[in-house]
């Protein structure tokens, strides 16, 4: 199967802070198809699995507007227009919760969704130490929280964080860390 | 931290065929903070780790406007007002695939992104078997194949896919149906 070609130049639909994308394909069968997804083409997101030299999990504990709960989220955000996707999760690990480390490792990259522009790129960092104080953006209200690696999974196995992929990507060294120690 | 309080009724925002949600919090510092979030309110999505008779798994490729590829999508959509979950996601492996199964369990619930309403609901069905043709809603278009599980990991970690967290909820389950073949 091949992608569909794109019909018309994609439209920016801005409602409030959100923006979408108005895109039109052809379909197999020559008729077009408009979809409307969600974030600008070309949104990056990040967010990374930080562990403490013991190798507990760094969390960012915050409300969130979709679900409508407290969840234990990983230290995350969106990469700024041109910066580097390791130095975006490095400085919003840092801006979060206080965290630096400079053993990181990439994990991958995520789509979630079918009708979402947004990638997800996920890190692994290790031996991170805390150096400062969180730096939170206006609006932002973040508990920073250390939990076991077992912890980690059974958050990602219920619906406790959004970003259960980066569990998945980093399940089999997670695994293999909790049995050295 | 507790979950902020909702100063206002949500306001569903219609744009093309998809609806956004204006909410608005009061955040922990007293100050209103207003989000835009995706898709109704209780919108629920489903999706499927569908395993024939011999362990293969049975894919929905498709191309997807977000990410604009095709990808190797495991069977699944939108459940309908009422509809049962299970019932829904069993529909729709049956119409975009043909395949049925009556050995299915519950793998758990996924809240994807921080700014979306849509909690997915997983599903494993064990062997299934093809019972009918596909029958597609107008403007879809999926090839059905058979991949290994092993190539289904490899798609989870290569974002060949948007449902990940379905193969990680499935992971070990999935590893231990590999060793005893």
């Amino acid at each position: 199967m091949e992608a569909w070609p794109r019909l018309e130049p994609d439209e920016e639909i801005k409602v409030g802070w959100r923006t979408l994308v108005r895109k039109t394909f052809e379909q197999p069968d020559g008729r077009p198809a408009e979809y409307v997804t969600k974030d600008a083409i070309g949104k990056v997101a990040v967010a990374i699995v930080a562990l403490t030299q013991d190798n507990q999990v760094i969390i960012a504990e915050q409300f969130r507007p979709g679900p409508e709960r407290v969840l234990q989220e990983l230290p995350g955000g969106g990469a700024e227009e041109g910066e580097d996707y390791q130095a975006a999760v490095l400085r919003e690990l840092h801006e979060e919760t206080g965290y630096v480390s400079d053993d990181v490792s990439y994990l991958g990259k995520v789509y979630k969704d079918a009708y979402t522009n947004t990638s997800w790129h996920y890190y692994l960092a290790k031996n991170s130490h805390q150096a400062h104080d969180q730096k939170l953006d206006d609006g932002e209200f973040v508990n920073v929280k250390l939990i076991s690696i077992d912890q980690l999974f059974e958050n990602a196995r219920s619906a406790k964080m959004t970003d259960t992929e980066a569990v998945f990507l980093a399940y089999d060294e997670l695994k293999s860390l909790m049995q050295r120690r």
